[in-house]
Parts: C-alpha cells; sequence; structure tokens
C-alpha cells in the first residue's frame, strides 16, 4: 500500500489546490456516490488503523498499567481521572455551546421537566465532513476516489488519453480545478461502482487503514475532533441514538463507523448508489450500479433520517449549508430541540473556513453568513473551534 | 368512522372476489405505495386498538389482580405460568420447524459454539403480510386504499364517471377484479399521496383503530399470529434486533409497529414513495408525492436490507414469492442461519392457499411449488401452520 500513501500525498497538494480554487460542484457529487454497504464486518489490525477515541482508551489502559507497578499513585493522575469522571466534555472550554449540550441534555432526561423525552424517542444526528472529522483541504472519500482512479489506471491504459481520468493521472491541477458535475460523477462511478458491495466494504476497508492527511501526516481516522467524540458518548451515555446523517457516501462511511465513532451500520444514513440482487457464480450478491440513489444532502438529509429512522431527531449537529435543512427541521419540533453548528475558525490548530464572519471562502464545507444569520434567528448553537474547543484532536496533531 | 368500518365491509365482499380472480398486478402495486413517515408518535387509545400482544398482557395483569384478591391462588394458574415460562414458543406444536427455531437460537448464542454470533449482529427480519399478519382475502393496506377512495369521493365529484374510482365506488367487482397495474398505482398515489409525512401517519393511526377484518369481524391488529408474536419475542430476549421487511408501504406500517409488534419505526423497512422537504406556511414538512421511491419486494428485500441495515440477517422469515430473495440471501450467509417460510394450509382456523402442495391458487400471497422445491433445496424451514401452530391467534378469532 506504500505505492496508495505515495500517491495520497501527491493527490494532496492537488486536492489543496482544488480547494483553494473554485470547483462548483465537487461537493455534491462527491459526496453523493458510494454505496459499499457491508456485508462482512471490517476487522481493522491494531496499529494500522487506530481511531480517536481507541487510542485514547489504548493510552490509558498503557498508563494505568503502568502505574499500578508504582509504588504510589500520583495525586495528579487521580486528579485528571477525577476531572474526566466529573465533566463529560472535559475537551470543551466553559461557554455558551458547551452550556447548551449540558442544559440541552439536563433538560430532555429530567422527567419533571416538560422537556422530557422518554429513551426511545432521543435521537441526536450528526453531519459527518466537517462536524465529526476534518474535511479540508479535501473530502476524505474525495482522496479515496482520486487514489482509486491511480490505483485502477494499469486496467485502463485509454484514461491516460481520455479526460477526465487524463488530468487526475497526470495530476493535472488547473484542468481538476475545472472539472465538471459530470466529470465528477464519472469519476466517482467508475471508482465507487461495478463491484459487490463486499467488494467496495474491502476496498474501502483497506484504504482508509493506510491513507494518511496531508497536512497532519496522520491516518484520517485519527483526525476526528476529540470535543465531537465527547459529545457522541456524553449524549449515549444520556440514552441517545447516535446517527450519522452524511452527504458522504454511505458505505464509505459504514466501513469505519463502528470503530472511529462506535456507530453501528444501522445508525449510518448517507447518499448512495443504485445496488441490483444478483446470482453470481452461484453466490447471492448486491452489485453496485453507476446510478444515483438517494443523495443525501440539503433537503434530503430530513429526508433521509425520515426514511430511515421515522422519526424528527431531538438533537442535530452539522457545519455548513447542507446540513440547514436537516438543523431546521429538528430545530422545527415540539419541545426541547438542539440544532448546532460547527463554525472553523482555528487556522492554526485546524483550518478557518466560511464566508461566515469574514472567514476565507470555501467550496468544500461552506458555512455562509446567511446560514450564520439564520442559525442566530432560529435560536441554533454555534460552536467556535477556536474559542469552544480546548483541544481539537484526541493525539494532538 | 362508523361509515368507514361500513365501507370497509362493503369492500371485503368485494375483496374476497379479488382475491378469489387473479388480479396479476395488485400484489406489486398495491404492496409499493406507501410512505407515511410518522413525526410524531402515534397514541392509541386502550380499547380502541390493541395489539395481540398488549391484549395478552392485559389479560395476564387483569387475571393477576382477581387472583391477588383471592384467599388462595389455584395450582392450575401457577402450572400454566410455569409452562409459559419454560417454553417460549408455547403455541408450537412439537415437531421440525419449532425445533429449527430452538436449535437456531441455541447455536447462535453459545459462546463455545462455532456458530456464535455476537449480539449486534444478531440480526431477524420478518416480512409483514401473511407471515406476522392475516393477509386474505386481501392486504390489509388494500383495504385502507379501497376505504380511502370513499372516503375522499366527496371532494372529488368527477371520480364519479372516471375509472378506476367509478368502478371502486360503484363496488363494481367484475371492473375491479381487471383493473391494470397502472390503475391501481392511480389509486394508490391518490390515497397515500399528496399530504405530509405527518398527516398520514394521522390518516393511518386513525383507519387501523376502528377496520376490521370482514372473516374475523376483529381488528386486523388482532389478527397477528401468536405463534410469530412467540418468535418475535423470543428473539429479542435471546438479543437479536428484530426488523419488518415488507413489500408494503414502510410509513402504513410504522402508524403501528410499535403497538402491534414491540417493533419502532426505525426498524421498519418497506416501499415507499418519493418525500420532498418544503416549508409550507413557514414549517418544515415532508411532503408525499405520488411517485415510487422504492420497491421492497423480490430482490428488492435484499437490497432494502443491506441498505437500511448495512448487514446481512442471520434469520429471515416469510411466506411468499416476494420473500425469496431476502430467505436466499440471509442462508448464503457464513454460519448458522434460519430462513423459514410461513404455508397458509389452514382454511379451518385461517386460510389455505399456495399454489404448493395442492393448495389453491393465489395472487395475493402466492407460494409456489418452485418456493417449496427451494425451500427443501436449501435447507429453509416450512412451516405448516396446520401442524406447527398449536393456535393461530392470541385472542381466538
Amino acid at each position: 500500500m506504500t505505492a496508495l500513501i505515495v500517491e495520497c500525498d501527491t493527490g494532496t497538494n492537488l486536492a489543496a489546490r482544488i480547494a483553494a480554487t473554485s470547483l462548483r460542484h465537487t461537493h455534491r457529487v462527491i459526496r453523493a456516490a458510494s454505496n459499499g454497504r457491508p456485508t462482512v464486518r471490517p476487522s481493522y489490525e491494531k496499529g494500522t488503523m487506530m481511531s480517536a477515541s481507541d487510542s485514547t482508551v489504548a493510552g490509558r489502559r498503557f498508563m494505568l498499567g503502568v502505574l499500578a507497578a508504582m509504588p504510589a499513585l500520583p495525586t495528579l493522575f487521580s486528579a485528571t481521572i477525577a476531572q474526566a469522571q466529573t465533566d463529560p466534555l472535559a475537551s470543551w472550554n466553559d461557554g455558551p455551546a458547551k452550556q447548551a449540550i449540558l442544559d440541552f441534555v439536563k433538560s430532555t432526561t429530567d422527567r419533571a421537566s416538560s422537556n422530557y423525552v422518554p429513551p426511545e424517542d432521543r435521537i441526536a444526528t450528526f453531519d459527518q465532513d466537517g462536524t465529526l472529522w476534518v474535511e479540508h483541504p479535501l473530502y476524505t472519500q474525495a482522496f479515496f476516489a482520486l487514489d482509486r482512479v491511480h490505483e485502477m489506471a494499469p486496467k485502463h491504459p485509454e484514461w491516460k488519453s481520455r479526460e477526465p481520468f487524463k488530468a487526475v493521472l497526470a495530476n493535472d491541477l488547473p484542468a481538476l480545478a475545472h472539472f465538471s458535475e459530470r466529470d465528477w460523477a464519472e469519476i466517482v462511478f467508475v471508482t465507487h461502482a461495478g463491484m459487490s458491495q463486499a467488494e467496495f466494504l474491502d476496498i474501502a476497508t483497506k484504504w482508509i487503514a493506510t491513507a494518511k492527511h496531508p497536512r497532519f501526516k496522520r491516518p484520517f481516522t485519527e483526525l476526528v475532533y476529540q470535543p465531537m467524540t465527547e459529545v457522541l458518548g456524553y449524549l449515549r451515555a444520556n440514552q441517545f441514538s447516535t446517527y450519522i446523517v452524511t452527504g458522504g457516501g454511505q458505505d464509505f462511511v459504514r466501513a469505519y463507523s463502528k470503530k472511529v465513532y462506535s456507530i453501528p451500520t444501522q445508525n449510518v444514513i448517507g447518499s448512495s448508489l443504485v445496488t441490483k440482487y444478483e446470482i453470481r457464480n452461484g453466490e447471492p450478491e448486491l452489485m453496485r450500479l453507476p446510478k444515483l440513489f438517494f443523495d443525501n444532502n440539503y433537503g434530503g438529509k430530513p429526508v433521509g433520517i425520515d426514511t430511515f429512522i421515522g422519526r424528527r431527531a431531538t438533537a442535530a449537529f452539522g457545519n455548513s449549508t447542507g446540513d440547514q435543512q436537516m438543523l431546521e427541521y429538528t430545530k422545527a419540533g415540539a419541545g426541547a430541540r438542539l440544532s448546532m453548528l460547527v463554525l472553523h475558525d482555528d487556522d492554526k490548530r485546524e483550518f478557518a473556513y466560511g464566508p461566515a464572519q469574514g472567514l476565507p471562502d470555501t467550496k468544500v464545507g461552506t458555512f455562509t453568513q446567511a446560514l450564520y444569520d439564520e442559525a442566530t434567528k432560529g435560536g441554533w448553537s454555534v460552536i467556535s473551534m477556536k474559542n469552544d474547543w480546548k483541544r481539537i484532536f484526541a493525539v494532538e496533531a
């Protein structure tokens, strides 16, 4: 897989350029084109892929092991443990965003409250890219698609002279920056369809285990936001069901959701391709076709939530215009509802983009001023990465 | 709602005729056309709608209350309780079908067994019509659609002179028996679309609370098969997640699934219409469009299971050719898998139809000899209602 990593790094400079320029349609197409549903549970080797939460747990176990062998337990360590136990949102600075989460959980789980929600109706939905993990300079799945083109190229000699593949293989950044929606759709269909669900799961699982982020030089799966991992855990500890509701590919995310977010496949709702039941070599298979089945973006998010869950969410978290309808629909429900948006305003520790609040514009995870105003008007909470988060990742990158 | 019940009874004679004759396409169209996802949880009044399991529980509670007030607990009653506690499938006669269920659960939950399945992978899928409850002379949802035409007629005076509505309103049985697939699609789209998800949920909830089955003169929701209620409970007690996977309308079934089967909305996978997110009078709504989104029948069942759950089922239950692919796909998985078919061979206590095993032919829930042979070849179990079930309903009809 070394070659793949090299390609990933190559693709990265390219990706940075794509993000910096304006690729109008990348967003929708890339986010709406995976459908590799697992039929076999993914097995990850320890070490090759370690999630943010895993590394924390492993680290803690290791420390406890060392400390147990020592003559006395240091006071400092006890204090840290105690703090972690008392503050479920330890990576959050005190402020209105943290308080909104604490108040919401208190209110909806207190039987004496008029906002009490029975456990079976406690549903929390989370966008993934830019809300749970890094999405810049480009969606992780876009890196996957570009890497797949490089990897598949030897079997497609015609790509050397055929666009849009020619530009991808030549790392022709200016050409890529001007790809049309149709170009991207062609790349996604070629890289995400034509195999069975089981085969796609295997491909995605292997890729995510080794691919690294260009800037942070770490596996993408380590670039999960620690404060959001804490929110997921805190809500689950309070009997909320947590769902990922992503514009990205449902089956791509399902390849690692359990390992990375402790979210099982059935709680991942995303965009998907049409699949077809077929008997292949005497075995029934679900084959992935190069055709969009469902676009789980914008107004598609409340539709996806309703189709999969059958009820309105109680809490919803997002970070871009693609999440607006989900947050709006959630907030419009009766009783206490929590709608929150992550604002990427921390270019030192992560990235800064909007264009809300005068931040740099972007086509990847756009947070417009109009969305910001909508949030203010509707009583949603905006999370400032810079001010609200004590740290960004479990392992500081 | 009295008028509705009268209409239901009228529709029933009509329905019996439809079932008796050959309506080639009724099955697919009726089963593939509902999409009313609840946004508000249904509230049922006790007494107006009582599920099979509820009435059992309520009956037991009532008996216990009476008995507690008596000087001594009768021995007979203690024995009944004891038997119910020791035999999770008390309504099943001893035989290969019952044994197959017991063996499967034992094998998949025993850590020492090579067939052990971890709890998170214990997934059991159940067809609804003809597998969990009565489907003859016509699917419950077909009665609902015909009743809706009658109910909506005053606002559609043009229907008096326009087919296929004219025939429905005139109870013109010969005409109805020859409806084309397009006629049925028109009826379903008119009766199931054009309103919000919340409105459809309300309509379906009210209808199911009062409508009665023509032959048994009981609410449809009391015509759940008690032996299957026991299987659902037995599997759940052994940490299986139970899902309904129906060719019928996902949103129609979600209106009563929790109450009737203890299955929450997110565990109901069915056919659905396209829905669209809209702001209506300042409120966000999901509107139902007269267009099929997903046909959860035949090869659509494994696709639906994979789309919603993301993994293959461990056990699957069905009763007709529409379930063949689901059972086939389930059985093809590694390790112990259970695929079972209910054969309706009991015209005294319920209905008899196949045409497998020389039973009368039908277009509603067809169980062909080819399917029977497939079951034999593939090691699936066939449940004989006549021989395997001690009783059919919780309350004898």
